[in-house]
């Protein structure tokens, strides 16, 4: 049995859990909250981050870039046709670009400011920065969201899958950062129809349900984040 | 003839040519200035940032991770026992979890914003933001320098190469990093003799011998930039 720190609101968290649920990796799931830097956490990894998944052998494995590389070395290649990496080396390099794009860029700009302004900070200490979330934070980082989503719309509208003809790590990394974002209520579906479309083939699969079942204290997931055809 | 377009102040640039050099592979350098976001590099890269790599048949590959691995893959193969990769998963992974850190965190908490103040911003017309360095930036991101430097040291003096017992992407990636930081006399060696030792070390190999010619308009690099004993 592996064990996963995570947090259920860490885009890289939920997509290394897709990625177990899809290659049926038995996980324990540990909870771990940044911001109170605990000291056995930091010894696994000095970064301070989650995810952290502890692999073969207890050796911790740090990011969602490192696991999910080491997963796909190690049980990517026994799925063949099913592999979530596509055999051309130019194909996994859009498979890879697109998967940063989302875990890092939409994160950097978007996702990471929205989730500590209005769910980390009701548990920091105020002495720490927590508190009532910032309104100008707020406003920026939902700004960013438009053109994330009129970028996501362009692939979902183009390809049959993200990075192209087969459901990808790509998919799953935006997937779980969207989920993320859905689950504050903070996507217009609406005007993304085929981004909504894509969404939704994604969110049927069984790997994903574990996730449409997290909750957090203190805030309600949108009334259409569990739903599957919403 | 591969085309590069690339800062010579970006680590993540000076991490991809010195994977060229090393792999002797004839590239076209282009310098690209992210600031200025030019209509044709953004068709390339929609994400704006350098490096971009046009690999064969002119596909455009983004970012530094993007690019490593596919040259890994097309290109590091052949080198077997002088591959920058080990063949163990689990090796592999701490390989990319520093390449990761150099890259991605000492980059977002110390060397982007000191690039951008001191080098970029003479660069910038003062209406997007350019002019002379804020002197609050410059001391935060300084005040990152030190723990940065203190991990480094203790992976320096634990381990033959920054990853393990063999040269890796990791040393290219911190070298990388740390040339930009000592080009602008950012760094202070004396406190760090194991970091200096390895970084003579990686100093001296061939392939690095390009990026210290680089020059910079209106700026002169540390006196002992170029210096292979320092």
């Amino acid at each position: 049995m592996l064990t996963l720190f995570h947090h259920p609101m860490s885009s890289s968290s939920r997509f290394v859990r897709l990625i177990l649920n899809e290659y049926d990796v038995a996980t324990n799931l540990i909870e771990e909250h940044e911001w109170a830097r605990r000291r056995e956490f930091l010894v696994l990894n000095p970064a301070g981050s989650v995810p952290v998944l502890l692999a073969e052998r207890e050796v911790p494995l740090c990011g969602a870039y490192v696991i999910y590389e080491y997963l796909d070395e190690t049980r990517g290649g026994l799925r063949r046709d099913q592999r979530f990496f596509p055999e051309n080396p130019l194909e996994r390099a859009e498979v890879r670009r697109l998967t940063e794009w989302f875990l890092t860029k939409l994160e950097s700009e978007v996702t990471r400011h929205i989730v500590r302004e209005r769910i980390y900070k009701r548990e920091i200490p105020l002495a720490q920065g927590g508190g009532a979330p910032d309104s100008q934070t707020l406003r920026n980082a939902r700004a960013n969201i438009r053109p994330h989503m009129k970028y996501l719309e362009w692939l979902s509208a183009s390809r049959d899958w993200l990075a192209g003809n087969s459901i990808s790590y790509a998919d799953l990394a935006a997937a779980a950062s969207l989920s993320v974002l859905d689950f504050m209520g903070e996507i217009d579906w609406k005007s993304f129809p085929a981004s909504r479309d894509w969404y939704m083939r994604i969110k049927s699969r069984p790997s994903f349900r574990p996730l449409l079942n997290d909750r957090i204290r203190g805030i309600a997931p949108s009334t259409h984040y569990a739903d599957l055809d919403f």
